[in-house]
């Protein structure tokens, strides 16, 4: 059966193409993406799948029912595009000034339809459900993953997997990670507000320079000594901001950054710590301020059983040469509540285009090699069969 | 004589509000004061004293030779305005928008001017000449003392006084210092170089905020260490900027700030020292760097013997109720360059408005009170005749 | 045949017990271990198997050549104890004044002299040979390792096993872990020469605290900004000396601390950057300094292929619960050398002891729960036999 | 009869001498001087002086009555030694081991005895009272003047003068200074509790070396921003320990250190400001504190008019060669308490040996120019008689 629905993969691959470009030459952006909701669902509804389409906002969830009972298994895409202007001189380059699919969802789409119809057109001989979930606004907090959750959109799910076309790693690896593999993205700011003055007559202000530049070096102790070393985390100040004069004392300084973790003890923690060193830092130098923590995603957490069954699935693909552990990605990606509400893996495909140049995700001339397409494809193909007869994997019972 | 001036000078009181009232309403930029210079020149040809007109740019010097031979006794009266919009609600408020006579140089030049009337009727008695040097742009550095010193308003000259009207302190009051009464005010740049990169890749970079907030920390202690404690000085960072996204990590800082000094080898000591901190802290944070540092105005640094000899004279104008010392004042002024070449003293002129509400310099809403313009005048030419008789001042030599 | 030796193993438990028991009582510290090493040599020598002494110092090696060609496979135990006041109240406890067994080499050696005799007993059935490493000098660097692989000891080894009794974790738990298990273990040292003088007059001295504090301050920024952070480092500064009356400026401080990696270029990459900081801040500062870093062990590095190798050789003993991969360990092992010279693995059996109280490894109370003893030399015995029947190890090969 | 009285101490010059150098040979320190005190009483006894022991500890104080009304003044010398061991090779030696007069205070006790001789013997033509204060123990806080006072010995007393003889200046100059002269030199001390631990682990420690640094850094500010700039101020962290192990976390770390001011409310300021700071550092750094300020000697603070007037009487002797305006002194002093109850003055007699090398105060080598001792015996003079005949002091009046 696998092997029947892998060439039929490889007969679709041109559509898979098509549909791609199609969708790299008509990107939106995160939130506004109604069109390619609308494209994905008349993709569906022409097939004849049932499809929900405005699930927790732009969100479109196909199911295939296969045949013969089994268990429900996802499959997720996203389809959003970046506030990006496409620099790349090809046929399929962006319609749409200052849009750009410059992060490889429009291929996680074209995959995952073509897959879909695979799946629907073999349904009388397989076993369970299959949910595809088309999930808009992977780019921008807070993310279409959580309303689309909040809507149902895993009701009835085993488990679910997605993957992310890879541009940095060669075609044909697949990198896996048990636990941690993408880090919580949170947002912070702090208002430093002290007293205004005079730059010639310091005693009569309370310099809100001197008290942000101390922040700044407090803040590294964050990460140097409270943290377990053996744990990561990231504390970043990314824009420290009193424009003023050079005879004047500022009355206020503004720090914008990031904190990166992997673990939502770590994360709490942080976010606490901060609030302590600005507290205590704000006192010594008699200054008020305001500090405001915004969650991101929170980490991919991968679940280890799933994450090992991905591993045989994908050495079960021809095209898989290499199938290693990915590094942490600092990174976020809102795939991190379905896996806080199912089983399940999120993994890398690799996609680097072959040409001499190739650009990091979110370049202006970032493209993939779209075979990876393919590849991805019959992953996840191999996956959503295989856990239909998925026993009790007995090695990683023994050591967790 | 003395006293026959000032009751000339009082009788002429009427026509010194008018001119200052004038200028008020008529105010000029630094270095754009061509009506103003032509109103001052315009007034001497009038009573036929000799004027020299565009000294070292927009600057008038008038002559008064006296009958009877004697030293020649410069007076100085700066005549520029403010880039500020006057909020005042007086008839002889400002005509021209965004600019303001908001320092009083406007009650400087009336004073003078009429002082110069007075001298010239009396000249067949006085002894020795009186240079009256009108001073365009001291407001803003390179100022115009530089310059007009260069083309010569010095030559001759025995010694100079002059005075800023302050309405800081009550109408009344004439405030000396002996040595540093204002300090150099300069002007330092920072520019810091890092390499810049993703918020959850510190490793990649070079983090410009981290570098320039340690920087801030290590600036502190030049003021805290390394200045004589009796000594005063200041450097302050008054403005640091380093705006980007929340999740970048900042790839350079810009520092601006000022250094006050009243001692010509602690504020080149600091430019030094400022140096060496940039040169220490880039190195240790791995990043590059430009540093400028501009010089503003040197301290003004009043002669002993000629301040001992202000404050006799002083003394001697009824008007005068309080002879005190001055603090230091963290502000600048280009008089320091005329005390570089020639004896002779600053003082303050108290001219506090006596309504409830008064504003410093600067101010949208400042003003002087008037009154003071008619001390300010009474007491230069007290300095003026009675340096012409002056001794040896005997008690200072034993003391310095 | 495994299951045969397992069964002898546990008849000679007694024996094993009672050899702990006895080394327990007459520790020696690290580098002095000449009766320790006599016992040794004599426990060999009256088995008839061949033995080395003074190996690389007080090393001892033996050598069990099994009947039928095989593999060379290296066991090692380390046998020094620690200037520790034993403070149990046990029989056995130590009968030494301020010397104790206070981290468990009296049981790794317990359980290498039995399974050297159980291997010794059954050698004409068994392939390969067994080269017992027993190592002095553990605790206290340079170590005994580097010494002994110096003087032959690891010759025509194929692979190594090594373990610590771990009296955190419970008896029955095995802790593995891939690459880096335990870290490389540096000291450092830095010196800041100033000038000191009298604490009313800093202009004339240049402060060594407040250098030494900046430089405290520069030094985190290493671990939280140039380091990887999906990589684990410490930068501790333990001792900050700069002892002088109140009013005096202190001339010098001295700073000394550690720091912990588990990676040799990440080791190399702090060992520069400390001096880059100790630059650039006593440049900034105008002080001299030394800076001296001493490399302690290097990170022990497990291999992959035979850690999982090992994984599998530990579930085949029936008294092995759990095993489970160990978290990084902070601390350092001499271990790390063989691991440099030969594959092979370093692994925690777990030994904590059932009484309500139990205390960390260099505690005056520090136990262990002896029947780990067993554990560890069963764990071993399977780990040797089998390697000389192991294959090619597929799965592995295809990950990595 | 001033002339007449400075000629009776040029003829018992020697005897000044005698006396100087007995003291010399036989120091005492602070509190512990019973043999001076009885020599000193001894020599009043024998001239038939009122004098009264005792007085606040070793205090002596000895009356003049002159025959004639007039106001009462007081005259104060120390004679305390310090814990050095003289190292000079003179025959005047210390001969008491670890104890030397190296500050002078033998020659100010030589000068005023004469001095109260020479008034004694000429009493009956003198108008008011003297009052001859020798006071213990002004080298070592809380020093003798407080309890002195407190036991009366400024009671009627109209104004008091006092002298330091001075070694860094030429014998024959005298420095004086309105307002502050001297330094208040206070004492803290700053005990940092954090929680230590293994240097691999900081994340289960609170680091006392980190915060005590930051605390460092943090505190250099208190200069640099917070004091008004035209006063002086130094806040000294002379001594920082933390003493450990180089792979410990540091528990605590404790720092000692002095401020020195000239203005009572900056005195007052500053131990708040360091309290403000700790208290948010230690905030920062989850740490807690220990923060004691101990007052040592407040500011010596001389009145303007009573200076004026010794300047007036120090022109009338005739070896003085040069007035001049003291440096601020960041030195402590307890005259400064004398001060705080009557009006009165302190200044500094040049006494530079004339030899090659002269050694500073508190130097082992330090010896005085005993020529001095007659100057500063004569000024002292100059003030106590002609203050009995001193006017209103008009110039002095306008000014302040």
């Amino acid at each position: 059966m696998q092997d029947q629905l892998f060439r039929k993969l490889e007969n679709l691959y041109p559509e898979m193409v098509e549909i791609r470009r199609f969708m790299h030459q008509h990107p939106e952006l995160s939130f506004q993406e109604e069109n390619t909701a609308r494209y994905i669902a008349a993709f569906y509804e022409k097939l004849g799948v049932e499809v929900r389409t405005n699930v927790g906002g732009n969100g479109v969830v196909a199911k295939i029912h296969g045949g013969k009972p089994g268990k429900t298994v996802a499959l997720r895409a996203d389809f959003d595009a970046l506030p990006i202007q496409d620099e790349k001189d090809v046929p399929y380059k962006s319609l749409v000034p200052g849009v750009m699919h410059a992060c490889g969802h429009d291929g996680h789409t074209a995959a995952l339809l073509v897959l879909a119809k695979v799946l629907h057109e073999a349904r009388e001989n397989l076993h369970g459900t299959y949910v595809m979930i088309h999930q808009h606004a992977e780019e921008y907090a807070p993310g279409g993953a959580i309303t689309m959750i909040e809507d149902g959109c895993l009701e009835g799910v085993d488990v679910i997997f997605g993957t992310h076309l890879w541009a940095t790693e060669p075609t044909g690896t697949v990198q896996y990670r048990i636990g941690p593999i993408m880090a919580a993205a949170d947002r912070f700011e702090i208002s430093i507000q002290g007293k205004g003055g005079h730059g010639a007559q310091p005693h009569k202000t309370k310099d809100a320079i001197v008290a942000g530049a101390q922040l700044v070096s407090n803040l590294q102790q964050i990460v140097s000594r409270r943290v377990d070393p053996v744990d990561s985390a990231v504390v970043t100040v990314g824009s420290f901001v009193a424009e003023n004069a050079f005879n004047v004392i500022a009355d206020k300084a503004r720090l914008i950054g990031t904190v990166r973790t992997f673990n939502e003890n770590t994360r709490d923690f942080i976010a606490g710590e901060i609030d302590k060193v600005v507290h205590g830092t704000c006192l010594a130098t008699d200054c008020s301020y305001d500090y405001v923590y915004d969650k991101g995603y929170p980490a991919v957490v991968n679940h280890a059983a799933e994450t090992e069954f991905l591993i045989d699935c994908a050495s079960k693909v021809p095209e898989v040469t290499k199938i290693e552990e990915s590094d942490l990605q600092m990174g976020g990606e809102d795939f991190a509540y379905y896996l806080q509400h199912v089983k399940g893996t999120f993994f890398f495909t690799g996609a680097k285009p072959e040409s001499a140049e190739s650009y990091p995700h979110h370049h202006p001339r970032f493209d993939i090699d779209e075979k990876a397409m393919l590849i991805a494809a019959k992953t996840l193909c191999s996956a959503a069969l295989n856990y239909q007869t998925k026993k009790q994997h007995n090695h990683q019972e023994t050591l967790a």
